[in-house]
């Protein structure tokens, strides 16, 4: 693939919206991550100037109670060797999704019944299509390029709150894009602070508690021209401080597919890598001080055969 | 630290050996990873010429049944999002050191009471010092230098077979070395390819079975002079493609401590990080293919509160 | 103990109500299963007349989603005996709570600080004091005795929603042990059958899965007189197809201890065995046929060192 | 059916002994638990006569290391309800095998392709036939009797090791039959007290350790005879306090079936129940004592969709 098309030339996807499927061949499993090739890898590590690394994964068990609901945060066991000189450990209930992660491309499909390059449920099921090893096997590094949303809010005279709400669209993005003095590169790792994380850590115990019942947060704009701005940039991966990286609240229903819930676009159409629930404020922070927000990211998935996601295992070196 | 001490000025151990403690502080945590500064990063990331990625980490479940008996594998469960659109997951029994993984300071002890610089037992129970969440705060990235065992033991008209215990010494690495065309820089990331790996990949079902009740391996030797060799080489970490790094069965008889089983010498005593069960048979081969033994090689490990070992979660970028 | 006193005769408690303590010695840790005595057992298996059993537990995973977010259902592994002839299994999240189980009397103190007897939070951390292998040691056996709300309610005339908070005071249990022509015998195993459970099986997808954010039920009403009355009755135990025994929502603010929430009078005070979520419409069923509302309930708690609650494994002959 | 056929009256099997399929329908998942009828429990429920209960069980972790190094034992948390007034707890890695339990007609087959009445090795993994929910539904429930091999073995002037491999022949069961004093009747559950579990207790540490390398234990004869025996005597159930019921090790070759390895008779053809690491020392010393060799046991299986094996959960009552 020399060069993607734009998002306008993409044929029409059967449920809205336009479909990137095919692109990097008809049993693809991989979606964008196929634009971070060595040549691409070779550019970005020469961002390495000073030799800091940002590592971008949360601790298990920081967010608790656990967003959602549905999942649980890590148990841990040390175990004494009997009659032994040291120790052991062993975890259980290891929700990738409950911390830093990536969404792989078996997460969210298209539709309810097909999913990135037209995989089945059942094929994800099996683990024999577009699941997280994929990517463990190809590999995630490339250049990473932060965008600092509460410092475009303020620089925009914007009231914002990152515990809310908040649709971030084009023009936001571009604000943000513009403050941070890069341009996009095609197989960007996009990485959009909207302070979120630091809000959690320091919200009150009973904020914290009320969460999971009523999730806000801010992120991406549920519209066609925030995919086709992502699409046309060509980024590899998309990923966020939130648990969702689109605005939350989405709205799933039938009704409003694919724009309600951009998942079924970013992932089901364009097999774009999701990143959720990273730690980018101490990265945010470097930012704004040097005035440098791209680096060489490098995330190793976990080799986790059949995996819907994997701990994000993510450094970005400066 | 401007310089670290040879090993014959380190002061002599209690229980033997030369002790390498207190070199960065009387409350460190890190041992030697305190070598990963950011100009030795800064100046490993040029490594990265072709912007190929090697992944280290084999996939969960590799070694079936578990070398140790005591672990076990991790366990899967793929979950249907109830009335939803995609899928979750969740993994239990997930054992660090059943496959590619560091060893914490927190996992062998200078002797059976204190492990590295001063901790004790309890320190490691409670999670208070020496676990792996220090490393993964801090970040494992440098230098990756690759020794080829199999190689040098052809180069040097030896028989070798790597699912028998050969105990590799001084001039054995030293031959290894020589042949990958290296010196070795302070804080380097010393990969021992002994070929163990893909001995095992290509062992029959029976072997396999049989392989935990009586453990084989190549390794380090049992030996002062290999210790005063790695220490003197100032690394910062040792990986290898076997169970152990050092070859096995080791001696953990008080009558041979310190000796009889290095862990307690490399990571009791030096602080040194180990790494165990690495994929290194494809970087091997592609060593061997360019004369390239070096490269950029970045761990992340798990943001695990409390944790004795990880996931290597290591790619080496050439 | 002869005789146990009557409720008016306990010494007044420090946070109100009276405290049943110290009845079966300062060290005691079984509470109220003291009265299950071989003498009360036998004359209970006297009941056992048509020889047939009811099993009293719902199938692992029959609440799903969990009522309580923060457990989970367990989670099933079939193992495939490595070249053998057979299968084996592993449970994983297997939270006793959440499906039919006993409360032990470290489950909820009388206080926030102070558990049945006096034991502490530590005491019951430490696995000291309280926990259920207590019981598992002695045995749950004895005269059960059915009360059947539902058709209780009919006779009274009333309106009833077993999806609905509903406070059952005395009047309401005498009506129900009028209703099912039992007296009370010192040691009884009460089961409040409320309809719950089968309203639960009934109950429409939407209905469950909004159910744990607005969690309701008919239980045992927010009183002294219904405390005075299950004491006075002398019941060993009290179990309910409800996942509280008392009506819910309950209220645990400060204000209204202990009665409030009763848990804290029924285990922390009186030593009370508190079964939930058993399944009783078969039972209640065969009850209303036969006339005979009385049986031999013979539960056997799980082996669990240092358990806060147990799998019912409850049968009830008649 | 109203008396079942002698062993020499069943038909042969294809793989050697007599086939025991059928007698209850061709659709059958409960095997010889059909014996345990409504009248047979009446019956048995006359055996209370003290109301003493024996709790057959051995807690959670007795076995460690476990003595099938491919399981391992439960591990337990105990969770502070946030910001709450009490304890939950949860449980992972729970082997049903690796404590006291019942083998479903799940666990082993007739042979390793067809299960007991004709099951298939797929109809186990999807959980549709023989899986031990069918045994928890239909409860079991009767008469137990006891054999006390070490006091028989002292009868009969034998040297006798509960730690080494004995074979436990007819005339020997009919030894401690005899000195039981009791006949059998059709739907009996025979507890076979080896002395193992005692044994087992009292063994010191590196005993323990080693056992798992090298599993010998008393059990029943590798022959025909003591099929014929069992079967003739319609028991429905033997349990023992032994890993396997059968002495061991025994021989799972093709050579050697059906006879070599009795689980695949005992299960697999006549689909009787086996419980193993039952705790009988208990009630073996009070039937010595008292000269009474009988009571009724009840147990109560998890109510495990899909499960291989349970937890006994059982109490015998005299």
């Amino acid at each position: 693939m020399n060069r993607l098309p734009d998002y306008d030339q993409l044929p029409p996807g059967p449920h809205g919206g336009r479909l990137g499927w095919g692109l990097f061949g008809a049993g693809d499993d991989l979606g964008l991550v196929n634009l971070l090739t060595p040549e691409r890898v070779a550019e970005a590590a020469k961002l390495v100037r000073r030799g800091v690394g940002f590592s971008l994964d949360v601790p298990h068990g920081t967010f608790a109670p656990p967003l959602n609901s549905a999942r649980g945060n890590p148990r841990h066991h040390v175990i004494a060797q009997p009659g032994g000189i040291g120790f052991d450990d062993v975890w259980d209930n290891v929700y990738p999704q409950a911390g830093s992660q990536w969404d792989s491309l078996a997460h969210i499909g298209y539709t309810r019944e097909v999913y990135y390059n037209g995989a089945t449920a059942e094929d994800i099921r099996a683990g024999r299509r577009n699941t997280v090893d994929g990517w463990a096997r190809h590999g995630i590094a490339g250049r990473g390029v932060l965008l600092d949303i509460p410092a475009t809010m303020r620089e925009l005279g914007r009231d914002y709150d990152p515990g809310e709400t908040v649709e971030l669209g084009v023009a936001e993005l571009e604000a943000a894009r513009e403050l941070s003095g890069v341009d996009y590169r095609t197989g960007d790792i996009l990485l959009i602070h909207t302070g979120f994380g630091s809000w959690y850590r320091d919200a009150p115990p009973e904020v914290r508690k009320a969460l999971p019942r009523g999730l806000r947060a801010p992120g991406l704009e549920h519209s066609e021209d925030v995919c086709r701005y992502l699409w046309n940039a060509h980024v590899a991966a998309v990923a966020s401080d939130t648990f969702a990286v689109e605005a939350w609240p989405a709205d799933t229903s039938e009704a409003r597919q694919p724009f309600g819930f951009i998942h079924q676009m970013l992932i089901g159409s364009f097999g774009m890598a999701l990143g959720e629930l990273w730690w980018l404020a101490d990265l945010a922070a470097d930012c704004a001080e040097t005035g440098v927000y791209e680096g060489f990211l490098v995330s190793a998935p976990t080799q986790a055969p059949g995996g819907i996601a994997s701990a994000a295992n993510a450094v970005l070196f400066k």
